[in-house]
């Protein structure tokens, strides 16, 4: 591989494209970028345009010699590409907002990947990831598909399950955790030995190690004591139970909080009907990031972009890219095949855990045992994933039913099927697999 | 074994004990009693008198041979018994009232097993259970010891655990589902293959074939649709889901309303506190019941009786007493060690599985793999059970936390913390076991 | 179930037959045959032709109302059957001559199932069993397939692995050993509970109870000091190791002692390669059979037929039909999918487990954890076993000589590279899946 | 950890310890070694003598300031140590030679460590390795144990189980392996990446890739051709079988023929009588390298010690106590605690992995599914190996007879009790927990 590189953002339209953007330029020594390929569809046209100017300033500012091309002709894009990096959001942010509104309508818990909001997410983005790999399987089926693009695990499974395409998912939740780690220890990456396993949004530290010395107990008592140090952006500070974390002997990761505390996070029925949903908050901070990358002034990467939840996911990207490219061997933390990383898991579900990356692709470490009660959620999401993977790619909504049912942070039972029957609804145009029939068949009990 | 039997009863100011002396008088060919004791604390002694009386006079209508004795010294009663039937309630029917007020106070669903009730309940029983089994193992170290003593597959797996008593464990709720499907096939027990397999209170029946003939879709769509001929007399009639069902494709116990149906079946923070708990029911049906026992003419079973939840408690285990003495190799629903019976479960845990029951005891069928969401909540729920038992016999408030935290019919978070706290000063005295400090710590989320 | 029974028996010239026969008239009240048809190819029909005369003269002397009809186009014979009996012998008695003598030569241990010669029957069988099951699929999808033929396991298993056929396999030797202990304890079935598991001649007794109390040690005993009670006629008489039976407290069946005396075992290059081997013997013993069978003035099944070592053979097969047919519920140990009766072993493989007997088939009583040491040898015959299979159905030699080299009896390199390929060579009309060039390859090591 | 170090070798007279010495001179700069403790037995006194005086003039030689000291007071030695490297060889090369003429005597496979051969040496170690072990745990509980004494990964699980010292096992056969490796396809470790899994002298190479490249099919077509390439010195030319090594698609170890053409690899019972063992040839190189070593002028690792089969034992053992005090993240292959690495074994048994290593150890990269015969072979002398550890234990004639009747490398029977028999009475002073009596009813068939 010593040829230079046809790089390819899917997504392009993101405002975290900056960051990619910022990442690629800094590598320059050893990522050899001849084309970067920024694609959107005609739905996310104004940012792509805003995003492509500001790229342009970018590169010629870091006097790169890379070229910037702007296209919603995908399958030009792909053509021959070396990397694809998957960051597009199925339906946009809107669908999100609506999910969300949907979600606290019933009371439910509004998060974007492991409740109702992240099984609609789901059923609207897999249909799509699983054609652009298709696509790939025709225009460069050597390519490395990086996927960002959320709920991250599951993408990552489904292309995995139905497709030839090398592909790992991404996310920066471990990066945030180790990170926070570094900063509390204060100390550097190759100093700490920092080993997470566990599902996308749902993974522990299992390893916290300065030197060869165990600093999981330390690290558990500041995150007893001072949380918000290591919470990503984008969640709001709470509180872990102490006697919960003492017990677990391992750092949970933030999303953990709607299982460890899913009283204290449901939506109270009275008063947050009004409060705005993350979705909302999230689309107001976008609308102030595309006002400042439009300035025509603006040749780097802004820091207001870092308010956003996805700090470090576009940098993530660019190191991991540069791992397969120069067969680094450093471990970084992705989504990839299980093949008995995690045990008491298919064998060919996707996982994420700490590995080391080669040319090759990822090489997990193995994961000591769970404890029992950990592994039984772990499980148990991972058989939520399934179910949520195999009803979006056949249309069923029996299956989407038995995968919220079991889901320990949804209530089940009639409103379960009629919250069902609205998310559904909503997202009817985007889930062509779905069949209104069938749709119309939840919350009916008796016939 | 062509002896005479000495059978013990403990708790037998318990209700059901009327049904239980009428299955032995039944059985008089076959089960050649020579000497019936009935057991009961000073508390209960007011009730096992009673029955005492009651069982003398049924005794005496039958022209039985037997001797019936009532005492509360345990020890003098376990020496050299043959067969021991644990039915006794500890804490009795006040504790379970007591459960369940708090339960309904945080909004909790109250009831007795899965739940925060049921942890209460295997809290102040496990010990009681274990001191039996350890003054048999002194006292009548071959006798068979038969639980129906609630929670009855936790009770069973902390016996077979820590002692080397011979235990099976039973519960009406797998027979009255066969009573039922019989009813609604218009068949007998002998031309129908019932097979159920799970946990206590959490089964499903997994093979229901008349003549070779599988019958699991009929069965489920009566079910569907006329619900109530399947319940036991202590659950309120409820619809399952259609959709729910047909994707099972295994008839649920009644109990699986709370897994299944959960939103719809927790108390509605408003107007459900004032309405009576099931303990509330059940202490003043067991008033009436009581009263009735007094009277000198009664001599047999009455028949309000079968009011009470635990109809078929009784004459299963007669049923079972008869099996074992007469290694009759008949197919019963018994709580008793895995083994393997249900895959992807912990080889020594104690599942309820139709076994064919012979002198040695259980021989279970081995069960056809669950489908992969149901597998998940049997393996949570066994989780959850093991370490309420492991809670039970440390006394550690940390871990009966872990298992209401796993526990996907309970919220997690400060609230249940609360509610934990109160659950456990109310039973500090009957759970020694614990600390007060311990307790204190529970709902402090910083320190 | 209530017409009358078409019963068809393919391999009818085998000497078992009027075995067969003469458990199909004794069980006339409860197994109401029409019609009995007896198939076997043009190469078997002199032999077929006797049997049929016999069966209509045993017919007859029983003044049973069945019709016989002896055939070899067996398109006629399956449609709309109800039971299908297969004892067929793939190439028949001279194939396992020949079989056998490679082995021999070759100094490998020559038995009929578990080593070369049982691969090379597997070979030939395999093919014929599947035509057969196909057949049935379009002719009597609803038939049960009841199968005999050898080796039974491996037929049973790509029956129901390739086709949608019911099928059960039996063997006599959990039978033999049953009523071995019988014998020994001088008692009758029903007071005995005796559970049996592992693969098709590869078993092991692990239960022996008598009225409750365990018998293993006390049969242990006696098949160290007088094993000839408990052999089939088939396997000259040998003595166990003490030391290792009692380590085992299992009783092992006959044909564990190729795993457990193997240097005993093996025939002494020098002077064994005289002896006629067990398939020579065989042949005369069935010569002198047919010449019994002959004989115009028999009408019933002949003493003599109980030196062949099937005896039970067909006995177990009229038992098993008829508890199929009239939903019985009586425990036989037969070859049925595992589906986790016995841990350790795939899913979906075949395994030979005594189980509860309906008419929906088999229903396995649960294993207990095999000793570490059993379960591997085990594991590692399945695997044998399933790689044999594949290679049968896909003619692959790759996969035969990865099966072999596995197997503990055999050893493996360029000997028995060699000794595959004229086992190969030999079988190439019986086996046309196999390609020559391919098993040209075999035995030269470099290229 | 900026402290000196102190590093002490037990079995310090062995032949190798010169080239430990010459890998902890180069390594001055990065392990700053204060003492190095040479530890010997009585016996072994003469040539301990020799190796410290060529130490001395190494150490003089190399300009380094640590100090030397030789003594037989392994407690002295063992205090506050920092690493400790055992490298004892129990009862000499003398007891190997006495079994390995033993195991020729009756036609058995004579190799060191998975046969008859192996079982003694490990009936003779594992006490003396769990004394070593439970002096550690007194007097240096900190240290590292880094075992090259074999049977390596017997010794290294024996005491993870039974002690609470950390320890590695290393064993030079992966390394061989990779540095043939790296010769074929003319390349420098960096550029590759070479994983193994299995069992201590039963693993494969389950990847090889160059630059992300898959060079398995290169290498196993070079190894069928030019096997010679790939072979430690001690083990003599011999060919694979190529279709073998074609449906393997992974390298097998050298000591892999023992199993893929045990026939081949049998001593003939003729004329290999005569033929020297590996160990006599052995004791034969080793008392001319003592030669060497006496030169008064010799101050550097001679070139002849390269002929030993142990070539690179020393440097791995460097490189591994460099890794683990410098924290370096390397990847090494080592025998360490299982906990999943390879799915299907025990939990807590011991493999050789290719690992990360940190100050705090092994970090293992997950092992994908072996093909399944592959998996039964390595779970099989998995449980020979426990089996084996167990028997050295306790002490136990029977499990001893048990393992060696589950190693498909050994035949079973009457000749195999014979064997065990001469073996364990020659063994007898060594083992002081096997019991005169329990040895004398090996043999004894009938009693």
């Amino acid at each position: 591989m010593n040829k230079d590189l046809k790089v390819v953002v899917i997504g392009a339209g993101s405002s975290y494209t900056p960051e990619l953007i910022e990442g690629l330029l800094l590598r320059e020594g050893s990522l050899p970028i001849r084309e970067l390929w920024l694609v959107d569809i005609e739905a996310g046209r104004w940012k792509a345009e805003i995003i492509y100017q500001l790229a342009l300033r970018m590169v010629e500012r870091a006097g790169h010699s890379m070229k910037v091309i702007l296209t919603d002709d995908r399958e030009t894009a792909l053509k021959e590409a070396d990397f694809v990096c998957s960051q597009f959001r199925a339906g946009g942010i809107e669908s999100r907002v609506q999910d969300e509104a949907i979600a606290a309508k019933f009371g439910m818990i509004a998060q974007e990947t492991n409740g109702i909001v992240g099984l609609a997410n789901a059923l609207r983005t897999i249909p799509i990831a699983l054609d652009i790999a298709r696509q790939m399987e025709k225009l460069c089926p050597e390519a490395w598909l990086l996927n960002f693009t959320n709920p991250s695990g599951m993408v990552t499974e489904a292309i995995l399950q139905q497709t030839s395409i090398k592909t790992l998912g991404l996310c920066n939740v471990p990066v945030i955790m180790e990170q926070s780690v570094l900063k509390v220890l204060d100390t550097t990456a190759d100093e700490l030995f920092f080993q997470v396993a566990g599902l996308n949004h749902l993974i522990w530290a299992r390893k916290i190690q300065y030197k060869g010395q165990d600093k999981m107990p330390y690290i558990l008592e500041r995150a007893i004591t001072d949380n918000h140090l290591m919470l990503p952006r984008n969640i709001e500070a709470f509180d872990w139970s102490p006697i919960l974390l003492r017990q677990l002997e391992m750092l949970p990761c933030a999303y953990l909080r709607y299982f460890y505390t899913s009283w204290d996070t449901k939506p109270k029925q009275t008063h947050d009907q009004d409060k705005p949903n993350r979705a909302d908050v999230v689309k107001e901070i976008e609308t102030k990031l595309f006002d400042i990358y439009k300035d025509p002034n603006l040749d780097v990467k802004p820091k207001e972009l870092e308010l956003r939840g996805g700090q470090y996911y576009s940098e993530s990207a660019c190191r991991l890219m540069n791992a397969i490219y120069n067969d680094t061997g450093e471990i970084m933390h992705v989504n990839t095949t299980n093949h008995g990383a995690i045990n008491g898991l298919p064998i060919d579900c996707v996982v994420e855990v700490s590995s080391v990356i080669r040319a090759s692709g990822a090489h997990p470490l193995r994961v000591e045992a769970f404890p029992q009660d950990t592994l039984r959620l772990i499980q148990t999401m991972k058989t939520f994933e399934q179910l949520t993977i195999e009803a979006a790619i056949n249309g069923s909504v029996g299956l989407a039913l038995r995968a919220l049912t079991l889901n320990p942070i949804i209530e089940s039972g009639s409103s379960l099927e009629l919250a069902l029957k609205e998310i559904l609804e909503q997202n009817l145009d985007a889930t062509p697999a779905f069949k209104r029939d069938d749709i119309n068949r939840l919350g009916g009990v008796k016939e």
